[in-house]
């Protein structure tokens, strides 16, 4: 297997970041490609849940990934290894990616070339949630292991965000996750989001999400 | 049940952090108040830790609390609930504490009357890493259903805590986490780590992690 590309990203010290972002979605827009930013906590599964999605979207689109990390490749790996073009940035300690990060990520990938590209960014319920990446779609996952209080908890999180995907439902026969209650602590943060609840170890749920997300690029590339 | 105390805290914008917090360390060691700055993703089971650690040390030790987060009180009514005095500190969106922040909360809190403080930080692994809080002992923790692969991403965590606690054993079960690889992983970043397998949600491990804890404590009072 061929290294993984691997890109050093540094914040944009200069200019404004939300500007920065409303010009890529416009190039996004005009290139005819769709790019969701995934954000969660570490661990709560953001690239098993791209491959359960490149499973389901794989032969309709074509699919290139951004992988962010602080340190490591091993993400950016397992996208390869499944033959999805990917590169890795890497932030520098950095706990966000922002706009400009994010086209530096996405001339590297040549994204024009790809209807649909996924950011993974920072494992992290706080940061990213400040910087608008230029993406047309935010998504975030949250697992049920985390618990069912922390949209009380990261309240900016759930409600910048577009669709929540709940993963890890194969654990709650172990677990005392309220499904409603965090749904409806979600809910009063941000009434018109989209809950999907999934596996990604089972794949479960994940025709469901996969497409409401189809409709979501049509819209986009038409 | 009384209302829980809460505190706005902001983010020192003059002078040294480093300076501050070892200023601090030295007020701590002549008030006889051993600090715990606890660290980990969110929902990796921060509070249900600091409860079970207080089960096993309250009799011995004066014990008082301070939860940081971005927004609700949740975590400190559960302190409270167990007759355990915490104070709340809201960072108004911030990521982390710094050791001004961590002071304005010790001081609410009257910390020279405790024996034993526990910090919980804000559910991040990348800023708090990057701030030293003038604890005596930073602490985190890892949880199963993150991954074993967290240290690889998240490394200067991992290199800056005294201790780790691998916490929701009871869910390896169901998963795939490989213990050993995780710790090799670990030691390579931090040789001298202490690392504990425990679940807050059985009590498993607690005994020896307490242990640990007990005599790091004397060590400081003395």
């Amino acid at each position: 297997m061929d290294p993984v590309r691997i890109i050093e990203v540094k914040e944009s010290v200069l200019g404004d970041n939300n500007k920065k972002a409303e010009e890529l979605r416009a190039s996004l827009k005009k290139d005819k490609t769709f790019l969701v930013n995934l954000m969660s906590s570490p661990g709560s599964g953001k690239t098993s849940t791209i491959l359960r999605t490149i499973e389901h979207l794989r032969d309709e689109f074509k699919i290139g990934i951004l992988e962010a990390d602080i340190d490591s490749a091993v993400d950016a790996e397992k996208i390869q290894a499944v033959d999805i073009p990917v590169v890795q940035l890497h932030t520098g300690g950095m706990c966000h990616l922002d706009a400009g990060m994010t086209e530096t990520g996405l001339n590297e990938l040549n994204a024009p070339a790809y209807d649909l590209v996924f950011l993974e960014n920072i494992g992290n319920l706080v940061c990213p949630a400040e910087f608008d990446t230029g993406a047309v779609c935010n998504m975030m996952i949250l697992s049920v292991p985390e618990g069912d209080d922390k949209p009380l908890k990261y309240p900016l999180m759930f409600s910048t965000t577009d669709v929540l995907l709940v993963n890890k439902i194969d654990y709650l026969q172990l677990s005392d996750f309220d499904m409603e209650a965090m749904k409806k602590r979600v809910y009063n943060l941000n009434p018109s989001i989209q809950i999907f609840e999934v596996s990604a170890k089972t794949g479960e749920g994940f025709g469901a999400w996969a497409e409401w997300l189809r409709i979501e690029i049509r819209k986009w590339l038409t």
